[in-house]
């Protein structure tokens, strides 16, 4: 068994978290990034998987236009990103599956990291580190702003570490790079990359609560259900001097429909959310408005309620373009259902982590509050008899997730690596079965 | 040939519009009035029909409730009105329809009078003549606020002077008494009355524009279209702190509709109205209301334009129910479709009253700018070749039609029975044909 | 001390139960109730306070008409209510308070028993005991439906308990009986008449789960913070073909009022309703509505989120009022804050209740999940540094509250009886103090 | 007196016309245009005022923003446009004021000639002749789809015949180039320039119905009056799931107010119109909208009912803003009121058009039924005892006014030339005085 050393290890993975946050890459477009992360694993001698391999073509919600697809492989090209690699994912088909083989027979332990970047413009502030120290992202509009770099880092150095026990690992151990989580879009097409004998599921969050890096929790509850999509109305452009009698006005559909989206009736089992999120209608002042387009998201405190939210947004919608002699579509974009973590494998990791050096809290239940698609891993894991969990590693925040400025402590990253190392080694171990609710 | 005592008729006729005027009826409940106007036509020898006989049952549109139309007999039994012809009338058959037989070969003249009072409870005030004579409605909330008691004094004195004269009389006289009148209910149901072979039609309009009796219109324009409607929203009541989500709420789905109803566009090719006069729903304050009724109507300067108004409104309804997964259902109430005055006739007519004693200003069109249904019996009358017209006998009102203060200068019903007379006894002179548009 | 002969008393509070679903009154006109309860109270010699001298005429909020308030009185007069006692009840000051004083030195405790009706038409099946039996109401749109007959026996039957065993009563007891407390309205009135130095309130609900008699909850939780209002739209009554440009239309301000209202924002705290109940509006069909009035209710898991939605009905209906040339007009009608039971005094009248005879379960904190505006009698008393908490009795319901079925197991009666006598006995050694959140 | 060599003069302004065409400009842009148009006039040695001289700058409604006048300079910069005059014009002072002084005293006439182009991507087709011939727009999203480069032609054509003949033009003649006439928004800049004592004024339009060359209009009715503005609501923009009771949806504010604006009562005078011509809100689907934007307009069969609306829709922002927690700003692009062209002034023009060499058919009243800020001119002229009209030259249209595929028989610029400088030469004789309705 090779020796860690943990030193420059952390050294190492800190400098590449800051080298993904200054190539930031929005869902469906990081082909640097996995180009990148492939490089890293492939060094290791890790078999990667990636391209069309890995994805359910119909499966891939939301995708970006194919000019903003072509852009992003472009980018990617004058970014140094391996050429045969970017050309394998061409059209959106990012991230990779990597497992690593441990020398004992064991559980297989699949693992689900985030590399998609978000859609902000990072802050150029003197008080921000990244600007002050030269890794800001050099990409308009793009910003790692929920940690996903970091993900990306924990999860290289959790190959590492691995790779250098693998005589002593039990079982398989599985990472799962999931592309485009932002808007609730990759799980679905990546789930049929699990493997079928998946034993246990981790996915990790970085930084909910603001508390100091060695708060961790082994669960977390309050999944919501939510559903992404874009609704267009489509009427009849006419000039607004015109014969106002055959007025096919998708504006006025879609203004309608928002005033009655707003007024869908709550719901007594709990939480409930709509959101027109941007609504772009019309060419010209004096021009009746022929289409309009709306995106849209509802949530649910569980998936009944979320699905309630979004079939009577159908339904309104429908019915406010009829209203006006329109027509109306819908485009699904993403979706998460609610989840429950597997309350024994919760108790299990808890049980590994307090003793480990450099946790100081362990919880087994906090409220996650948001909704993430990887509650369509947990549902493809524990229905075939696996459970299932989400990690939250607390990590001091400059500035709250989603910000221009936001920055953590990067001492999250070793620590994040050191836990889930203990808990991918003590897995054999674990108990099986018994599904929480 | 009769001579005719115009002072005697005068003051009888005037003695009778008072009478009419305390007794007054709504649509379809005209029992006492209808029984009293035959039993003056036929002490005239005059062959009356009524009842049965004269209406189309399934065109008697928005019919009071069977539990109204029995209170409107008897009342009119406890007012003395003839039991045999109450007894023929009920279930709403009110109006008659008579025919005076000149000696001599001509045309066949239909004149139609209306004989249903206003939902207005009249006027106690002492500066009001009917109540400071004792000739006030003795009926709650019902008036003749509009004239048809001066109408139905007016066709009683010309069927007096008509018969008085009828050696001399050339062709065929028709007296038409429409019930319902207001609502625009009764034409349609009595259509089918008018002679096949009417060669002329006239309807009268007692004081439009608050001029002095002696100015007479032959004809006018501006007839609006205009459907009458009523609309019953169902969902499902329920108390409103029980399940939300399953909520069908009738109230949240009519006003929906009055929302949109108001925003109907406009039409490129002249006036369009759309009223809802009246709403009600709900049975608590802490029910969610379960049942909304509106009560409503379109207009249009044209037939066209009201069909779009009126097909707008059924689609904007049925949208509203729909969206808040209630149903609606739509009752028809009543009718106008818009129609000319033949200008032959008119021109004809015009020339007839400029020679009359007492008509001191003739117009040959005057905008009527309101919704009559005589309109049908115009289609009705035209589309056989027939010729009609409107006339309007001015008067000067004491307050507008409509209000609770109305009243005008009897002397205009001699005025107009002097006219009618002179028309119908020259019409055989007048030319035929030619269709105005 | 005087033995209770409790299976005469049983049947005598069984009788007097009868006889008080036999004579429902709605709320603020409990007349011939509130008289024959005085009537039963000074024959133990009990002092009772009524009339004007027990309310705060400014807090009686949702007071009936004048004539509503007039025909009740008439109606008790009929009905053999004592002349003297109506009379000083006149214009809805009904309810009463009456004082049991004990011979001993002991704390103060108030009973809060509501006495009105619900506004619901008794079943006449034979299925239903009342109407089988001859006991239903005998008033049209009047009946006991939650159980207020059994209260107002139960009061009656505790006086006497109590008075039987004065000699040995600790402290003094405070009988309220609270008019009008469907609709939220008379406690607030009523708050006034608390004694100053009342250590314990107890309210009552009975059957709430439609578990058997025996089951008994010391405390509840969930209590719903609520408003009850009405909103009048004014504008302009005109003929729907005047002039639209000059409208104001008040349907169509309450119409857009009742869309936005529906679309109020959720509450990120809990729970969030509202309610427009009803909706009347125009005078007739082809008459531009120049009023429309609703009658409304807010509701919220906290007094906090009840506010939140009162505040923004208020500006929802300021702002569509304005919108279309109206104004409005808000009528307040009634009110509930949230509350909390007393943890002290609830465990110890759970540890009392346990011992009972007829007592089978116990529980301390069950949710109520209503709005009850004995709550504002609560803050009363927790202001001051009493304590307070309401029970349920729960009893097999033959129909839910408020169905025209309603009916429940009578054996309740004289076992909540039993329950207070002993809480109130043991009242003085309850533990002071320590107020729950 | 100089012989016109019309044959060439027609090849020339046609070759002029195509020139113009080629490089399209839209309001507020026209620098090249306008500098090619004073170089013509200096040619001529006509004195020509242009830049801030000519304008009033807080009359200069719906300025592009600072970014697109900068770019629109440095186009013209690119197409030879001379470099003092693009200069003199920076910043959106386009258009010029050119006077003719005839050698003989006579009165002052003003002609109107409108230069900017549509926002209309030119037609591909090979079926269009500019695409065909090789003289299509040169500029994306920029094309004279409304004969402006006609009316330039037709001017330049103007100023060399009236010099040709200066020794005997009586009075003066001043050629209004007015930018920014598509949205109504360059009149009231340029009023300040019409010289006091403008006697007459006269505008253009070309191609009203598709009729041929040859017809030609001396007067129109029905200039509709129109307001052109942006509404701006801001709120507050927040996360989807975070606090919904804090809420400030300007998306919601701005559909509540399309809804309503859709719904403002009809006029009883005339036509009434809105457009809400575009709507855009929001930045991400999981943001609550915290800005939206709309650009609508007003029309109105006559100034009162555009105001009218108007008026009735600030007050539905500012409800509906403020109903929703936000605030709403209204930005004024642009205006025109009704107008009247003056009978006798019409009857003259007419009178010299009728004798004249390729005028077929005259008419002298056609109803023009659109908004053109020509009547902001018109007023300032007409209200210091001037008299002014619009002429229509039709001409056969290739595809209708503002589609991509207009295009027009170019005989009609040399007709025009002919026409204005014979009404011209002719207006010393014209009647004066006595105003239209």
């Amino acid at each position: 068994m090779e020796q860690i050393d943990w030193i420059s290890l952390e050294q190492e993975l800190i400098a590449l978290r800051r080298e993904f946050h200054r190539y930031p890459e929005p869902g469906w477009m990081e082909f640097r990034t996995t180009a990148r992360i492939i490089e890293e694993l492939e060094a290791l001698d890790i078999p990667v998987r990636y391209g069309h391999a890995i994805h359910t073509r119909d499966k891939m919600y939301g995708l970006p236009s194919a000019r903003e697809l072509e852009y992003g492989v472009e980018r990617a090209a004058t970014e140094c990103a391996r050429a045969d690699l970017v050309e394998s994912m061409t059209g959106g088909f990012t991230g990779c599956v990597a497992a690593i083989e441990g020398a004992l027979p064991g559980p297989t332990v699949c693992v689900r990291f985030n590399i998609d970047c978000s859609a902000i413009d990072e802050s150029t502030s003197p008080e921000h580190r990244p600007a002050r120290d030269g890794w800001r992202s050099l990409h308009d509009e793009c910003m790692h702003a929920s940690g996903h770099d970091a993900q990306i880092a924990i999860a290289i150095g959790l190959a590492r570490v691995l790779c250098a026990r693998r005589s002593e690992l039990r079982g398989r151990t599985v990472l799962l790079f999931e592309p485009a989580s932002e808007g609730l879009r990759g799980a679905a097409s990546l789930a049929g990359s699990l493997p079928q004998d998946c034993d246990y599921l981790i996915g990790c969050y970085i930084g909910l609560s603001d508390l100091p890096v060695g708060t961790v929790a082994a669960g977390v509850h309050g999944f919501q259900a939510s559903t992404k999509f874009d609704v267009r109305f489509t009427g009849e452009a006419s000039h607004a001097s015109d014969l106002p009698e055959t007025v096919k006005n998708a504006l006025a559909a879609a203004c309608s429909a928002v005033v009655h989206l707003q007024a869908i009736p709550r719901h007594s089992e709990g939480l409930s959310r709509l959101n027109v999120g941007t609504l772009h209608a019309g060419t010209g002042r004096n021009i009746i408005p022929g289409e309009a387009v709306m995106t849209l998201e509802t949530r649910g405190g569980n998936a009944a309620i979320n699905s309630y939210m979004e079939k009577s947004a159908y339904r309104i919608c429908e019915a406010c373009a009829g209203m006006h002699g329109c027509t109306c579509e819908t485009t699904f974009q993403g979706f998460a259902g609610d989840a429950a973590c597997d309350a024994l494998f919760v108790r299990a990791i808890a049980d590994t982590l307090r003793n480990l050096h450099g946790v100081e809290a362990v919880s087994e239940d906090v409220a996650i509050d948001c909704a993430e698609d990887i509650t369509t891993l947990f549902h493809a894991v524990q229905s075939r008899g696996g459970q299932a969990t989400e990690l939250v590693f607390e990590t001091s925040l400059r500035a709250p997730h989603y910000s221009s400025d936001f920055d953590f402590d990067e001492e999250v990253i070793p620590l994040a690596v050191r836990c889930l190392e203990r808990i991918i080694r003590g897995a054999a171990d674990y108990p099986r079965g018994e599904r929480a609710e």
